[in-house]
């Protein structure tokens, strides 16, 4: 609507699927926000059948729902929009995208391979897209990154310019405060040749840096030849204990690709225990020059939780198929 | 479309209303993207009959195009979009745009009142709305500021947040490089009391701060009770001569507004000659807390243009009416 939008959170019924940690504070948010929780999913045995309140920590009785073990035990009639948050890997997370989708509801998903699949699974990506216009509902992957910090807010920075030759965007954050599965999956406290081997074996480093780069570049209209992505340790004290400097805290990752023409993408992700200075920075060149810094950066895991939830307006509106976030209006909060 | 949309420049015809420098630069970018000018307006009697190429300043011959007094005689059959850059007063400007969409063209203008018109004139808001939808078309107001600056990029911060209380904006704008009507309007060069009789008169000050915060309020979903606006001027030694403390070097404006909630905007913008430090500032406070800087700032005259162009492909993709910028996903060079 022109005149600003308005939300009825009580009419946005949500299915949560995946009670991770960004799983229930997605969950949390969009019931803080007054949503009706419809129910909620997750494989892991420990939790089938508790009550969705239990596991959410919350004092309200969220009309009894319970968590099933798989979405084919959920009423899901009343739901709008299933909130995934279940895996990184598109291809093992597609199942449980096509489910919710056949069942009717649309789906936004932090998958972070599903922010822009369309140059590196196109068959799947395709096959997703013709699901979601069957079923009539928006597939959307979001987070802070994929999804925000590195794609849509550069692609944001782009409005004002006449041309642009190129873009470099780096994040740097501090992944001490942040939860144990981060820690662990940008290597800190590990030696050089164990992070080597955690990387050779897929274990180490932020999944989707090169969705990104594919994701600002679509939204430029550029098509790049290839992109090529490079992940080596941060090293460094990470305890202050002597001796340290060959032990690993955290991961310093690149993505870079370029167009035909010579239009350049360039992501840089620092990401570590002790890192110095975080933040966002992003520079955009060509006319004018633009460069612009989030001094202590845009804070993880409240960000994607917030995301997924603040998009929700706005994919009810979208049209039918797998979009990617460009497509969509500017999200926020609501509720 | 979801894979990154794809313009076709030379299938986008164009009709500028408007040759003053902001309208002659965006038909100067507009033909370098190869899109088709298919006709100009001005009332200027100087310009009539005149050919545009001569105007703008360009060898190519544009078709033949010369500047007409009244979009009545110009053969707008063959036009997608009228770029209306003639005029910061809505109700001065609402002729010409109702003409336009009569005509059956979108319009995108930089008038500054169009930016966010809901609330000072809501009649004349609705009627531009009612015409617009008549006749199947968008009608938008845009440029850095209204239209960017102040309100779509920080309406976009708040993307990854979870809740917002308030949003601090600072534009600090140099104006000793920009064009003399820039110059003229921020009193650049006048006493205190020749500025304070400026003010009283209209004659000083940028349009459309208030308009800011309103469009970054709705854009919030947020009702502001009332935005109070002030305007005093910037003191200080312009030109370098003695005794010139007295001397104005350019307009200090605020715009604040709250909702009955207390939720607050507060827009500040300095623009001058000899100004330190120009930037863009924006705080957004809630959760997380945003602080975003744009040093340098984003050059005006360069950037309205761009914007104006930018934003085509997606007002052609727009429904119906009287939309803000916020409607839209995000525009990005194209062509």
């Amino acid at each position: 609507m022109a005149r600003g939008y308005e939300v009825r959170p009580d009419e946005l019924g949500t299915v949560h699927i995946g009670l991770g940690a960004i799983g229930v504070a997605v969950a949390r948010l969009v019931h803080e926000r007054g949503a009706r929780i419809v129910g909620a999913v997750d494989i892991a045995p420990d939790l089938a059948g508790r009550p969705l309140a239990e596991v959410l920590g919350l004092s309200a009785a969220l009309d009894g729902v319970t968590v099933a073990g798989d979405l084919a035990d959920v009423a899901t009639d009343s739901a709008d929009v299933a909130l995934h948050c279940a895996g990184s890997v598109l291809a093992a997370a597609a199942p449980g995208l096509s489910a919710a989708m056949a069942a009717g509801l649309h789906v936004v998903s932090t998958c972070e391979e599903l922010a822009y699949p369309w140059d590196d699974e196109p068959e799947l990506a395709t096959r997703l897209d013709r699901e979601a216009r069957a079923a009539g509902v928006t597939l959307l992957g979001t987070g802070v990154n994929p999804g925000y910090a590195m794609d849509y807010l550069p692609a944001v920075l782009t409005a004002p310019c006449r041309h642009v030759t190129s873009i470099d965007v780096l994040r740097v954050q501090e992944a001490g405060g942040r939860r144990a599965a981060l820690q662990r999956k940008v290597g800190a406290g590990l030696s050089a040749d164990e992070f080597a081997a955690g990387v050779a074996a897929g274990r180490l480093g932020h999944v989707g840096l090169g969705r990104s780069a594919r994701a600002l570049a679509a939204a430029l209209g550029w098509r790049l030849e290839g992109v090529d992505e490079t992940i080596e340790p941060l090293l460094g004290d990470v305890d202050g204990t002597a001796g340290a400097e060959d032990q690993v805290s955290g991961v310093h990752q690149v993505a870079t690709g370029a167009t035909a023409a010579g239009q350049r993408v360039r992501l840089t992700l620092d990401m570590g225990v002790g890192v110095a200075d975080p933040r966002e920075e992003m520079h955009v060149h060509g006319e004018p020059e633009l460069h612009v810094t989030v001094p202590g950066g845009i804070p993880g895991d409240v960000a994607t939780a917030a995301l997924v939830a603040n998009v929700l307006p706005r994919v009810l509106a979208a049209p039918p198929g797998l979009l990617v976030m460009t497509d969509l209006p500017p999200p926020r909060p609501w509720g």
